[in-house]
């Protein structure tokens, strides 16, 4: 994909300094950009780059003042990032929506809906009864079951797994590997000490705006009606475990290896480090933030509070705690002094 | 699937109080279930509910003392909870053992049995010399290796692996991406500082009534002879790691994200919560509970145990504890505050 | 696979002590080898097994002196142990490079370039640009994207996923379900409270000799022409997360469930335990070995320590805090006993 600069510029309606016909092929950052490559400088710390940059055009603010030659073509605008990050937006969708039509073999079930420029890779999947919207992608081996509703513009990479009745809505990515709907882990102990199985009759919702990680595992709801829901623009990073009936709020962003228990409902905004673990059906406030490898066992009542530690705690108190959890030794050493000096006959 | 509620309450020796021709299509929990649906009344907390439900009919205790009218059938039975589950299960028959055939394509190799009532999905893969007994249901995208047994009423859904060898006994159930058999982490040091891959023969046998969840990894055992071993009935949920040539005892349940190192020995009826880790070589009595985020380094020797933290101790020790570290900065003050009053000419 | 006496002796370098004609069919340890089965003694803790053993042959140490009568034939070599890890490399060879050819259905794209002696299983999808070399074994269902270049004698387990771009160098084994070159976790903050997706347009590079265990993710880099790096010779091991930007270095060893966090840097040899989390943006120096479950939040500078905790510090100190920390009830119970004699009239 070749682009003019001048292309470019109207697109964030930037200004070009030097020749606008120039052909710009690829995307990079300013230390690494290289000819035929377009870069933008935005923290002005990396602003002895733009005067060795082999890149052929550099975004750059409209008031920056060079102090010394630079080659590069430069695009005047009001804010380079956020202009960069549209270009990169832009070029994710050519990247990820390029791929349309059906690669041969693929399933397709009975009573199933697709919609316009659908790509049906090689080896998917689609049960009865499915709805697939309009530039929805499904890479090779995935498996879509029976029942499931698809939005438009969806991704599901290679082999992702939808269990029955699974609703994605709009703009979503779901990553190689990761799996919708399996059985919530439900299990009525018997007088025996066997357990018998409880069968998982709801779904996953799955709004608009999600992107969901590789190997990521999302149970469904326990009784029919009910869902487990990953809320709106909430991003899932990779090999997270998602309980029965969680309710993820809007913007939640939780890292890798995170897990979540049944029932646990969290709120908007929220951010959760990797390998944190949620136990069951507690309620977290909106905007609470959990410190990496952290063990929530309470509701978090008050919105916006930062919390480390097993079992969490304000992150503060967390790292004064640390710190003289690391001075234990010492300081029980400095006990028996004073016992020895109080209650010497004693000892 | 649609019932009359005379054939429900005969499956579980029900009087119906009401017009027992009543269709019912679907289970439900009663603060949700619809006209067309059945739900059930246990927990009396839930009472309130059973004076407004649209469900069409509830199963109720059979001394059970309406205060006010109810509008939906009910069925009188000695506990109300267990029938309701009886019928779950039933249901989930129904829903996982409904598929039969072979849809195209989907590949077989060279001596291999399948029994009758098999699902085969499209795209599943089995190799030479497999084995697998009557009403097998194989979701797309699942591979069995060579050389591979599986028993009777078997479920793999979309996409479990089973690498050659593995033995996969009755009535188990394995989710979407879990792969069993993979090879053991086995390297042995060289003197030049890289590692020699120690080739891993053995297998994975899992025994009767397992449940093993979604993108759960199980390894092989090391030597030819040898096998990693999961228990009967033991449940183990979604992303979970079983080392090679561990054995799970029977009924023991494993929550999301555990990881179990390679040769440990897990008793009988043990609980094993998300996130733990066991090192290896250990060997774990029956009973022995481990809460959230544990580590355990040591073998445990007494059965009943409740264990907690890293490296795990008694529960109640380990709250108290935590109590105290969380009071650390306090402790300090006290302390230096006492040293002021006793040495003041040393500070 | 039958072989005789003789020809495992002339692979070893070995001198057979009996009848050297006789037939071998599988390897395996002294306490389990049974009848045309060969093992080794090397550890003499072992040596009683060699007494009665029903192995058809025994590889010992040429000085070693039986004190009792030994039914097995035995082979006389330098170091036992070395020459089974031999043997058991070749029959590993032997059983992992056995599949050549193509089985139906297999899907390759455009411009694709494959060496000779691979396999290709049934279901397996190659895609456009794709360069593989020769010895490389493909098992059923992996997913190769486009643009992406295979070496010599790797070996994709069943289900393997490659995204596009990424870079397989030699003698690599990859374990069924693991993904590779995911997008990497990136999101900018918007002013509405949501995120935007920044485009991952780096790749992966999996250097020569690494193997990468079950279920593992490994992300890509952000930028184009950035590379995620996992070094040569590296092992690692089940439902392990790297993030994007990684670089692991050569003969690093990582346990299941550890997660690395974008852009961390890890030196040569080190040992990274079970469900270990690390923070982005790190340096971590050679040598350097991690205890289970640490998490890790700032840079390691000395090569060769080792560490444990959340925060990660020395080993030994973090035994003597947690020690402490059991003990920290008491402590307190101290404490208040010392404040009582001191400071009596203030209680």
């Amino acid at each position: 994909m070749v682009f003019t600069l001048r292309q470019i510029a109207n697109l964030i309606q930037g200004d070009v300094l030097g020749d606008a016909d120039i052909s710009i092929n690829m995307l990079a950052k300013i230390q690494d950009a290289k000819s035929g490559q377009l870069t933008f400088l935005s923290n002005l710390k990396y602003e002895h780059y733009i005067y060795t940059t082999q890149a052929s055009a550099v975004i750059v603010q409209k008031n920056f003042k060079p102090k010394s030659n630079i080659s590069a073509v430069l695009i005047l605008v009001e804010d380079p990032y956020s202009s960069f990050a549209r270009l990169l937006d832009e070029y994710l969708k050519l990247v990820n929506f390029n791929k349309v039509g059906i690669e041969s073999p693929s399933y397709i079930g009975k009573d199933t809906t697709v919609g316009k420029d659908v790509y049906r890779g090689a080896f998917t999947y689609i049960g009865n009864n499915v709805t697939i919207g309009d530039n929805v992608k499904i890479f090779p081996h995935s498996y879509i079951g029976d029942n499931v509703t698809i939005g438009n513009q969806v991704i599901l990479h290679a082999n992702v797994k939808l269990y029955e009745r699974t609703v994605i809505k709009n703009n979503c990515v779901i990553h190689a590997g990761a799996v919708i709907g399996s059985d919530g882990f439900g299990f009525a102990p018997q007088e025996d000490g066997s357990y018998k199985t409880i069968p998982q009759l709801g779904n996953v919702i799955i709004e608009d705006d999600v992107v969901i990680g590789a190997n990521t595992t999302v149970d469904c709801a326990t009784f029919s009606g009910d869902s487990t829901i990953i809320g709106k623009g909430a991003k899932l990073d990779n090999l997270i475990q998602i309980g029965h009936n969680v309710e993820i709020g809007e913007n939640t962003v939780i890292a890798a290896q995170a897990g979540i228990s049944g029932s646990t409902k969290i709120g908007q905004r929220c951010m959760i480090a990797g390998q944190v673990g949620l136990a069951g059906h507690l309620t977290i406030a909106n905007n609470t933030s959990f410190g990496a490898q952290s063990g929530i066992m309470k509701n978090v009542v008050h919105e916006g509070q930062k919390l480390m530690g097993t079992p969490a705690i304000d992150v503060k108190h967390y790292f004064r705690s640390y710190s003289a959890y690391k001075d234990l030794p010492n300081i029980i050493d400095r006990l028996n002094n004073l016992e020895k000096k109080i209650q010497p006959s004693q000892k």
